[in-house]
């Protein structure tokens, strides 16, 4: 098998950079053993245990405790060197694997490659005729960008240090290797400052990490390859630190933690010197707490009204020929980097740090769009670029795919330029989303993201992509992550504990049909402005971001649309589709009488019943759909989608509805 | 709602001794308060604490962190006084529950009382249809045996720690009150011993409890009410021992860890004083780890051998005038009684301890019957009930609830004989079960005996115990409890990576179609004898041990052929599985060619397909079933049950369908 390839039996992702096929297999069975040669240390020896344990809970066989590590091991490592004490960015992260019949061997330069390699080895076991199996191959494997991380925001809700474990084990098992920690906000301080316990202690209503539990954090990181960038967030977004410290806010205060989401007043004063003097000794505080060399200064999203409405503040920038807030802004910018490189740490910044002057040493996360990541190439800045890959946003994964950080403006730069562009990183922002739900609002999608930053750019099959990406979602939920399970007993919540078998499978039907609402249109169509306290535990809640029965559902469209002779093979899965979800209004109509929850969400099946009753009728014509019965169902479409809306829900296979009218009203099935 | 009656409404379990419903409902918002009065302690304010979390995760609202109890709570507390410092056999476990549309009140003795109310309230909240609430209604309750056990063998298969807890959380709800650690066997020796390291260190594959971990167990159980009882059996079920202190057994050594099942040769020298001075130390030294007054020394299964091939034990035997090997076991089970009570502790044993002469002190578990039960008591002797209590055995919820400790031989006792039964334990021994799948072995199975141990005699009804046992049931996954989750990953695991949905909602209707081998038939059909290495990742390992599929179709068979005119309606659904079953070989039949796991699973699809296509053959005819026609048939069922014990599985709907049979050949269905 060469590169890029699909093959069904190989559900490995991210695709390596090189995959050569060759025969035969390696079985996997209890003797299996792991040796360690060359280089080692006792991340390698916890490695391995933790491969170990894993390869028992993919294939559930029992390991003999006798089973020691030698030369003729199944599983020979050898690792030539260490890798960097603290890890570093662009660090060698290659590796060759090669798997024969009787033996595989992994090779690579450092710890992070044979943690890669590792990882590559567990999705190629496989159940086969004879029990479970490795195909025989060999790969050479590295990174297309040194830069690919997932950044969390820990502070709108809360996520428990569990949460942050098992999404580092999934990042892990996807080879990304940078978590980016968002861990302050309006609606909370979530790290343990002992210089400034206020912090913590009034702007997080108990809910943060001690400084322990973030050194475990980056120990745990470390151990999976993964390099751990704090984001502490200023001028703006930063309200939950004035709840203890409102004498370096621009506005009189007090301030209490927010709740309510969106941009908010609340900025630091940039122009009292009170300010830096608190910021350099957090600063030094925090810098001494992460090794990494990276320090997130945030910058992002600041209105200025604090600033206008301060009169001193508007004195200072008289007197200091500062023009507007952006210059302001600007100047606080220059204030904190200056601080940040004081205590030897490298700045890293969303786009609106980048103003004239700043020092060429700083990094742009690009999340207003592709052209600023480019443009601060062409100006000589290293970027990474998050634009495209808003995890909250609820695009499909194909959506996600289909972003190259070095695509749109990117692909015109000079090979240069393009090496500043370090990579990317995946965003989940956490309006929506606490313990309960976030890992599906990460997973699997990431692992699209995280093939995108990993694999050569050719890799750009998106059939082959699903192929592999369903696959490694299962397997990630032997990591511990619950993007799948998590579904279950939050519609056995919804639909109440006397839900007959059949309402509980109709409610599921449901959910797994339909997605939550994209982009920013949740607020707009809420009933009531939602606030941190605002219960998580409906329908679209429980939803998966993109829906797999619809994906199917508009793949067999695509197939049966462009059959030239419309294809009664592939009408009837559509058939009976159609049937399934007419059927959900009958079968949810009595439990939503009984259940809140599901009379909450009665907009959405009714719709979705409705939308199939009618489509079963256009399919029970024998004739093509006139001009005016198109529109008029194309119209009934749009009424339904509105319609469920209520619900903050979207009916993902509209387009292959639209799709299959147009072809109803182009001429029907073939009389064969 | 008098006591005993059903109500879909409310899935309490077990259910009150007293519960009187009224008017109106109890609203469950975030503006929701706890509050304690009288007696307080930290035990109460942590499970005050877990309440609130186990009720935000059952209805996903987020509580204010501003809201703090009041005397106006929600619901408020008061317990009158302190329970013992080591929670004691017999304490007071009562309380009673007000709640009204404005407010709840909970009203204990003791912190035990008020630990129970708080999961009966928690069981209590539903979804209706205006959000969530508890119905209105008064409840006086108490529990009608003392003991209420648990046992876990974390010895055959080792059990890590997580596994403990979450099943200490299971039994909170269900308010079990005694955890029975059954810490050693042949196959391993599962707790750290400071005086004797060799114990653990050689004796466990280092897959042992610390005694940190041990003392952190048993706070964790007190804080849920939970005593935890040791056992180490002795003088058989030791090999484990003997591996670090071959000095101890009666035979010459060496061992090793024993990896088969079974009844085995190494025991105890009951002869040798250095026995004894070892126990001594031993004892002493768990004794100071666990605090419960109850101390279980085993003592079942002795075969002897070792006794017999043993001169200088036969010596013995001689000088002393020791007849055969009960009698040896009965000298060696008095020394040790004896050690126990020296340390402070009550000795407790299975059936075998029971000899003539022994302490009226000692508390019998019985295993072997209920016969055995009621003559110990009779002789004046406490006693527990385990046998019909053994979940291991994969018997029926609907069976374990119908075995009474005052039932059978003991129903004849006198009322002061009847006080010496304390109550009962389930058992879950461990040959068949791991970590992934010991909970789906437990529950919700021991959701039925915890309430025929606590419940009045009278509450019998199964079809009540049912309707509530399967609601408890998902609510004991949000205790952290996998019996339900832990399917579909093994499922699959067995399917592969490449296996298509159909595919997996095949195998997982099969899965949930079909049982496993009851009692101790699992080994004798088995191609290999099966050790603590063999892979329980099969099939078999995978099904739930009652199938709720075919249990509700034999609940239909049973209304069908009751009807007095076999009544269309009913016959609809039965037609309808069968054509789900029926189409379960050619969903499966490729996927069997891909998997070696779907493969050896074969026997039982084609078996339950052939069976499906027979019964709608038979449904098809229009006139009854000839004499030939019927054991045709029924031999046909039979050899198709042969025939899934090729995969170790059992056909659970077999006697409904020979109900089937038995309609057909008297006669067909109406003509209207």
């Amino acid at each position: 098998m060469s590169r890029g390839q699909s093959n069904s039996l190989l559900s490995i992702m991210p695709l390596p950079a090189k995959m050569q096929r060759a025969d035969g297999a390696l079985k996997i069975d209890a003797n299996f053993t792991l040796s360690f040669a060359g280089y080692k240390e006792t991340r390698l020896d916890r490695s391995g245990q933790r491969f170990l344990r894993q390869l028992q809970r993919e294939t559930g066989i029992v390991l003999a405790p006798s089973n020691k590590g030698t030369a003729l091991a199944t599983l020979a490592l050898t690792t030539d060197h260490e890798s960097k004490l603290v890890q570093e960015l662009g660090e060698d992260e290659s590796y060759t694997l090669d798997v024969s019949p009787t033996g595989a061997k992994l090779h690579a330069a450092n710890p992070l490659g044979t943690l890669h390699g590792l990882q590559t080895f567990l999705q190629l076991v496989a159940i086969a005729p004879d029990g479970f199996a490795v195909p025989a191959m060999h790969i050479e494997d590295r990174p297309r960008f040194p830069w690919r991380g997932l950044m969390m925001d820990v502070s709108r809700h809360f996520l428990p240090l569990e949460v942050v474990k098992r999404n580092l084990d999934g990042m892990e098992a996807v080879k990304m290797n940078v978590f980016h920690w968002h861990l302050s906000e309006n609606q909370g301080f979530r790290a343990e400052s002992r210089k400034f316990p206020k912090l913590h202690e009034q702007g997080s209503d108990g809910l943060y990490y001690t400084q322990e539990e973030i050194r475990d954090v980056i120990e745990y990181a470390r151990d999976r390859g993964i390099r751990v960038v704090p984001e502490f967030d200023m001028p703006g977004h930063s309200t939950a630190w004035f709840v203890g410290y409102p004498e370096f806010a621009s506005g009189s205060g007090p301030y209490a933690i927010e709740r309510k989401w969106g941009v908010f007043d609340p900025a630091m004063d940039p122009t009292d010197e009170k300010t830096y003097k608190f910021l350099n000794e957090f600063i030094g505080e925090m810098a001494k707490l992460f090794p990494e060399e990276f320090f997130h200064i945030g910058g992002d999203e600041v209105n200025g009204k604090e600033w206008d409405a301060n009169p001193k503040i508007q004195a200072f920038m008289k007197s200091h020929k500062i023009k507007n807030n952006v210059e302001l802004q600007a100047y606080f910018s220059g204030r904190v980097q200056d601080l940040v490189t004081k205590h030897k740490k490298t700045p890293i910044g969303w786009d609106e740090i980048l103003v004239p002057g700043v020092p060429k040493t700083i990094v742009i996360q690009s999340w207003r769009g592709m052209d600023s990541l480019a443009a601060a190439a062409k100006m000589g800045y290293r970027g990474i670029l998050s634009n495209g890959y808003y995890l909250d946003l609820g695009w499909s994964a194909a959506r996600h795919y289909s972003v190259d950080p070095l695509g749109g403006p990117a692909a015109s730069l000079t090979l240069d330029q393009k090496q500043l562009i370090l990579g990317g990183e995946s965003c989940i922002w956490s309006e929506y989303v606490n313990a309960e739900n976030v890992d599906s609002r990460i997973w699997p999608r990431n692992a699209a993201i995280a093939e995108r930053l990993w694999s050569p750019a050719d890799i750009t099959d998106v059939s082959s992509m699903y192929d592999r990406m369903n696959p490694e979602s299962e397997r990630l939920e032997w990591l511990g992550l619950t993007h799948r399970s998590f579904q279950r007993p939050m519609l056995q919540r919804i639909a109440g504990d006397d839900a007959t078998p059949d309402e509980l499978a109709a409610l599921t039907e449901l959910a797994q049909s339909l997605e939550h609402q994209k982009d920013y249109t949740r607020e707009e169509s809420a009933a009531a402005e939602p606030t941190s306290f605002t219960p998580l535990n409906r329908l679209v809640d429980a939803v998966y971001p993109e829906s797999e029965i619809s994906r199917r559902f508009s793949n067999t469209v695509d197939q049966y649309v462009a059959s030239s002779c419309k294809d009664s093979a592939l009408g009837r899965p559509l058939l009976g589709q159609f049937a399934e979800w007419a059927s959900l209004e009958n079968r949810l109509q009595a439990l939503a009488q009984r259940s809140q929850l599901v009379k909450e969400a009665s907009p959405a099946f009714s719709a979705l019943s409705r939308i199939a009753l009618d489509a079963l009728d256009t399919a029970s014509r024998g004739v093509p759909l006139s001009a005016d019965q198109k529109k008029s169902k194309t119209d009934n479409l749009n009424a339904m989608e509105k319609q469920v809306h209520a619900a903050q829900l979207t009916l993902p296979m509209l387009p292959a509805l639209q799709k299959l009218l147009d072809a109803a009203s182009t001429g029907g099935p073939c009389s064969n």
